[in-house]
């Protein structure tokens, strides 16, 4: 057997489905695990691509079985296991080898690595596309030195996803953590379409009386539009889909606490960090965060009566509203993405960015073309003023106005879609309010302010006694 | 001369004003100032008060001047500062003796340098209340060793502000960053007072056609009922000053485009770690944080047409949405507090923080004497469901809802109202829509969910092909 192109470290779900993708695209590869049962098996039951995978026992095994120089791809959980397993490879790897790891790192983590001098080369690389995306196409984010990523590149566009018009979805970011910190906003953009799309479920369920099958075929029908994506997709495949024990719908048996694993969060607090505001994303953290509580909102729910009320609204605003909030959410994803290129000194390629999610990913829709097309015009103007979103928003924003000032009176919860519409207003208001603010602030504390006319005074008459 | 009963470094507005007082309440005090004439004008100008400030010109001779146990106050400014004068102080003091960083500390920080084994004793102190507060009564929130504290709580509660009710506002909060974190939250509640406030008066301005005089009568009315507090009397004073230089309303010459000195942010940050949701306060941080965006706000306002539209809203309306939403902004910064404690292991008080916050500081108002009392009656209970302020909320939120959804059809920003709306509709949902997520995340990603039948089955029958 000849030498292994590649090597893989880590044969969980996430690496053994991504090995196999490797092996299935026609690279050879070597794979290692701490647990050497669980390689003998994955080499067991990898079939006709057994041949193209060469199971090793040892790390100085899996080393040895790679042509130099090398690349070496970690699935380890994020955190000190990598950490750990840098160290452990490096008295067995040359200087030009390279190790990529392709887990759900933190960014700052990443760039850590990068800056830390390591005796080989590194990459870290986000990819997206759950179980399904690693082993069939998914969605890569490279980050580290453009040289390193360019000697890997074969392999990763092989095995990537590839959007509508061939184009594989796996493409370098820029430095260090670069990659990683563009996979930590996919996943923050990721939890606030999930929970815009939850928002306007509730509102068809609580709201309009409808049943499950009949909102899994409004998503269906939705998919056809410009909502086509991937989320609306399986919207309507879990709204349609019956319980196995009781034929109910299986919407309606799950609990209704959602789960976090804090990518999420990353994103949130890496915009105050940046001061790029992200409110849809923030408003889908929070509701995440709430839902868990579900003693406080059965209390709350017991001591405030009655639950959302009946509304008045069409289903045809419900999905304009879902347009409108869509655009506003991946306006402010993108404007936090420029703001850290210019913090970190990095060269991200918006436009690329929206390319490399049309496919393989979790937010992979129809309407990144457009977005893609949007900023390759202008990468540093705000997505709400491209001249196609603008129009659309014009076209969407009134019912997305209508469909929140309703849920509000009626007290469903909307707290991502209001919380774009919110940010919305605020940037397209050119007289503000926040000369209140300036005014309290140089009251209490001579902060001072600009004044409106430039005038040369920089604090107000409050003429008060201290 | 005695001996000083305790020392202060750093001259500053904040260290000037805090010495003064100490001296002003009896205190034989020594200072010392890097820059010393900074220290020997302090001195001269301190009138009658000189006779008890012991200006030095080193930091042995500080030491020195000082009756052992020492205590030394340090007003520097946060961060490297910080750690340069302990550094600086420790070859000169005894085990025994006390510094207190009386700065705006990162409570991280603090947490660090409790934990470092210092050679001496540490407190952490937060200090609100502006230059006015630290000259004639601030609010004092300790953190550190009880006994540290008990050694100086004499003299903090001496120079404290004082409740009505004749309490000192100086308490100590728990261990190490304790002091330090519960300013943090106060700093953010401070950020969603402002931004409510500026909130409404937008709503006054430019959906009721007021000038800014009788915006400043209206305040000034609500100030004598719920609302009264430190915030609003001053914005009826910044309403109704006059420009000198125009004679135009103050308010209606200053920019709208709001600073921040990150204290907020930190809020903020520290919220999504704890996954304890304040996002009345998030808003608040991001409405700061885009009006900065000047431009960016002209340009929105270009493309997207006319501002604000009339609202047909009463007044008293208003009056009643600041009050709900003031009560949602605080339930959700206590319990922010809570989880806080902990996470950290600290016996907060969440009563004798809304004690605390009673007089002195920025935020100080008539309501947080009820919600010492209703956290007093059960401080892990949500505030919201407290019997008084559920109470209230039910008188209110129906007018939240209008003046929201009204402001929302008529494109006013009103994001950190709306964020506390959101957040209690979310909370007194006993069935929400996190189902939607849950049922997304395991088709994905085989993330798995409960059942509200609590049957043994954790994923759904998706039947999608992998």
């Amino acid at each position: 057997m000849t030498q292994a192109r590649i090597g893989l470290i880590g044969l969980g779900t996430m690496g053994a489905a991504l090995a196999l993708n490797i092996a299935e695209k026609g690279f050879p590869i070597a794979v290692w695990n701490r647990t050497t049962e669980v390689t003998r098996r994955f080499h067991a039951e990898a079939g006709a691509l057994a041949e193209r995978v060469i199971p090793t026992e040892s790390l100085a095994d899996l080393v040895a079985a790679i042509a130099p120089p090398r690349a070496i791809i970690l699935m380890v959980p994020a955190g000190q296991a990598v950490d750990d397993q840098i160290a452990a490879l490096a008295p067995l790897l040359d200087p030009e080898d390279l190790v990529i790891d392709a887990g759900n790192a933190n960014f700052h983590d990443t760039n850590r690595r990068a800056a830390a001098g390591l005796p080989m080369r590194f990459l870290g690389m986000g990819v997206s596309g759950g179980e399904e995306g690693a082993r069939h196409g998914p969605a890569i984010m490279g980050g580290g030195a453009r040289a390193d990523w360019d000697r890997v590149a074969p392999i990763m566009e092989a095995i990537a996803a590839r959007a509508e018009d061939g184009t594989p979805c796996a493409t370098w970011m820029g430095e260090a953590g670069a990659g990683h910190f563009v996979k930590t906003v996919h996943n923050g953009i990721e939890y606030a379409d999930m929970q815009m799309i939850a928002e306007i479920y509730g509102l068809m369920r609580d709201g309009m009386a409808m049943p499950a099958p009949g909102i899994g075929e409004t998503f269906a029908t939705w998919n056809q539009g410009p909502l086509k994506s991937y989320l609306i997709e399986i919207s309507a495949a879990v709204s349609r889909a019956a319980d196995p024990l009781t034929g109910a719908p299986m919407l309606d048996v799950i609990l209704d606490a959602a789960g976090q694993k804090g990518t999420g969060r990353w994103t949130a607090i890496e915009a105050q960090h940046l001061a790029a505001p992200i409110p849809v994303i923030d408003a889908a953290v929070m509701a995440r965060n709430v839902s868990a509580r579900v003693t406080e909102r059965k209390a709350g729910e017991a001591r405030f009566g009655a639950g959302p009320q009946p509304l008045d609204l069409a289903l045809t605003e419900l999905e304009a509203a879902l347009i409108a909030g869509k655009i506003l959410c991946y306006a402010q994803g993108f404007a936090m993405i420029e703001a850290a290129g210019r913090a970190f000194g990095w060269q991200l390629d918006l436009p690329g960015i929206a390319r490399v999610w049309r496919a393989g990913c979790i937010i992979r829709s129809a309407m990144l073309n457009d977005m893609a097309a949007a900023l390759a015009e202008d990468p540093s103007r705000n997505l709400v003023l491209a001249p196609f979103f603008a129009q659309r928003l014009e076209a969407t924003i009134p019912a997305l106005r209508r469909v929140v000032a309703t849920a509000l009176l009626n007290g469903h919860g909307v707290p991502a879609l209001a919380a774009g519409l919110g940010w919305f207003d605020l940037m397209r208001t050119g007289r503000g309010t926040a000369n209140m603010i300036q005014a309290q602030r140089d009251f209490f504390g001579a902060h001072g302010f600009d004044r409106l006319d430039g005038q040369d005074s920089h604090h107000g008459p409050w003429g008060k006694t201290s």
